[in-house]
């Protein structure tokens, strides 16, 4: 089944001066412009920003195929690993933006008219529910079941894409590996959820910030960036690569069938130029930027494994052993399981009271059941330690009163 | 009326944690956090980002100070010059993000749910009606009516917001100076729109990103950012102001009836939460940018400012004479007048076939008869002035067909 588009990006049919500017540029004639509103084109920019405008609506070419030969180099390696042939990434596969938030934003709007909905995972990121909402839109969740590890209910999935709300389900949401749960999509449940989607018209969204996050050595995980099965819009940003939130760099990488793709970059071309997010201050950084993201994934990924070996150390110590941590193969959190008869809310306010911590539990991410608290693998070591130890204190304390 | 907001930013009933963190917060007490995912406050920046990201709904502080500063000191003149009490701009009402597109994509979030409409100014600034679409929200468009100048049929917007479609209108949209008829909003104009807004519960959004681009000297004109008689979101940025469309910084000023506008600001933050698109990267150069506004400000005024005398040169001097310009207050375009026998679309055909030239006749804007071509005013004199010649030429060789 074709995917289905959105009625918000309309189709506009060509003036006869568009049509007229297409030949022109068919036949290599490059057209001035008697209303060019671009100062940048006309020598009034300041040496603060001193790049002529190129108003790409996918982002500064430049910037995308730096972005490209980088993401090419990354996804190479893996696939060597994998015994795979390397696919590059084309830099017009591309659209650059501030961060996968606007990413999502942007997805949502191509794909769903209002009072449509997408499938989101639970557990799972609570933003992606009130980006869907300030969109008109309604996120259904799809359950991951944990048994020892994560699995994506596939048959839920398939029932939900046949039941009532099937008709209005536009997208289903892919977090790879999932926040908090830290679980990778594996490969079988990555065929199944192709395959779903192909046969109901339904698009991937695959966020896959925390992909090069694995706590563990993980065979068994693969990106979905590049999928060729389905429509899929694969998301990434520097916000967890560079570990810079505050970079504000975010992309979509789109790939599928060749119809659905190429009609999905027209309307989302059509999107991107409205908005037109990208800096050119930041664009202009993008070599030196994406020169230390390999540095800094591993700084990362070395402070994100060395917590989490001192996590277990700290919970096989502690005399009352009651706390244990749910298996998490990748990301930057892992869930803390403390025995049910003690409050999730009740454990936090312990925590704020007694040790000036706050959390969030289980029920954040929509936890099916009590007794499961976030925590992040970031803080440096002597912090960390100490979270674990207050979470443990706060724990005997409510035992034993 | 109070102004009504949408339901997409839900009531968010606060859970007894969120209690605890607001009651922490009042009395002092810095809380950590188990869940921290802000890498940069566990040492995890790189030189290239090496700022704590403080996450701010509004931007970073210090780039709202810095703002706020200077638009204080530009407004302060503008007081100063009429005879009024300059108003301070207080950084809290300032939101940054950016573009002004992102802006009209935020407010209409905030205040239409899907089905609602914005009421936007024919002729106008197409984008409007694309930035609404996108939002599932209708641009219904009022009338400027030309005669000698441009007024507001404020007759008119009454009519429509006492009309059929009264009911959904939730915004009017003031471009001060308009775009592309260069008009101000007048003293009398704006004071019969805020009353008409405020009685039908209706929010302004004033784009004044041309404000400062006075073509001629001008005394009535006002600024309506910091307009307290109704809810008021003024809108500005970089584009124009800067000559710097790439930087990507644009901003919202938030007032209005107190009730109103912290209502107002209580739910942008939900927005702007889900997106916080202000990097560090630009915030860092806030005032390196603002540096340059003032001079960036006058050399693209004086370009404007030239380019409007040698037109009316050029124009006065043609032969055949049948060309005019409508009179523009403010801006960076204005509007040629050409014989209504000479189909607009033929016109710009002409000249692409002719001079390698294209261009936006007047339906591109809604113009109600035919015979207008927009044409900017930022090319250097001698592009500029051969746009010009172009156009009477074109012109002259259709009148002879
Ligand atoms: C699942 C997931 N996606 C994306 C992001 C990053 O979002 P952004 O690029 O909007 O900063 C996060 C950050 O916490 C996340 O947990
Ligand atoms: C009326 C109007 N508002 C705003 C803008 C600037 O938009 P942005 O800040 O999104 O670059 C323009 C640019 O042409 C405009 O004509």
């Amino acid at each position: 089944m074709t995917v289905h588009f959105s009625s918000r990006v309309g189709s506009r049919t060509l003036n006869p001066i568009a049509v007229a500017e297409l030949e022109a540029k068919a036949a290599g004639v490059a057209l001035g412009k008697l209303n060019d509103s671009n100062p940048t084109r006309h020598g009034l920019s300041s040496d603060e920003v001193p790049w002529v405008y190129s108003a790409e609506p996918r982002g500064p070419r430049h910037a995308r195929e730096s972005l490209a030969d980088y993401l090419t180099g990354l996804h190479a390696l893996e696939a060597a690993a994998a015994g795979r042939e390397p696919k590059p990434v084309d830099p017009d596969d591309l659209y650059l933006l501030s961060s996968t938030s606007e990413a999502y934003s942007w997805l949502i709007k191509l794909l769903c008219d209002a009072g449509d909905a997408v499938l989101a995972p639970k557990p799972g990121y609570p933003l992606i529910e009130s980006i869907a909402g300030l969109e008109c839109v309604d996120a259904i969740e799809y359950q991951l079941l944990f048994d020892g590890s994560w699995m994506i209910d596939a048959a839920g999935i398939e029932a939900l894409l046949d039941g009532p709300d099937g008709g209005r389900i536009r997208a289903l949401v892919l977090i790879n590996p999932n926040n908090p749960s830290g679980s990778y999509v594996k490969a079988g449940e990555r065929e199944r959820i192709v395959a779903l989607c192909r046969e109901h018209g339904v698009a991937l969204i695959a966020d896959e910030v925390f992909f090069d996050y694995a706590l563990e050595p993980f065979d068994d995980r693969s990106r979905l960036a590049g999928e060729t099965g389905v429509l899929t819009f694969a998301l990434d940003g520097f916000s967890k690569m560079l570990a810079a939130p505050n970079a504000k760099v975010g992309w979509i990488q789109v790939s599928g069938p060749e119809g659905d793709a190429a009609e999905a970059k027209r309307r989302l071309d059509v999107i991107a130029d409205d908005y037109l997010p990208m800096s050119d201050i930041i664009a202009s950084r993008m070599d030196a930027l994406l020169g230390v993201a390999g540095e800094q994934t591993a700084l990362v990924l070395e402070r994100v494994r060395g917590n989490l070996a001192r996590l277990h150390e700290l919970l096989d110590a502690d005399p009352l052993g009651v706390v244990s941590v749910l298996r998490a193969e990748g990301g930057w959190n892992v869930l803390l399981r403390f025995p049910g008869v003690i409050d999730e809310n009740a454990l936090v306010l312990r925590l704020i009271a007694d040790h000036g911590l706050t959390g969030q539990p289980g029920y954040f991410f929509d936890m099916t059941s009590n007794g499961y608290l976030a925590i992040s693998l970031l803080p440096e070591p002597d912090a960390f330690e100490s979270n674990v130890r207050a979470v443990l204190a706060a724990v005997a304390a409510m035992l034993e009163e």
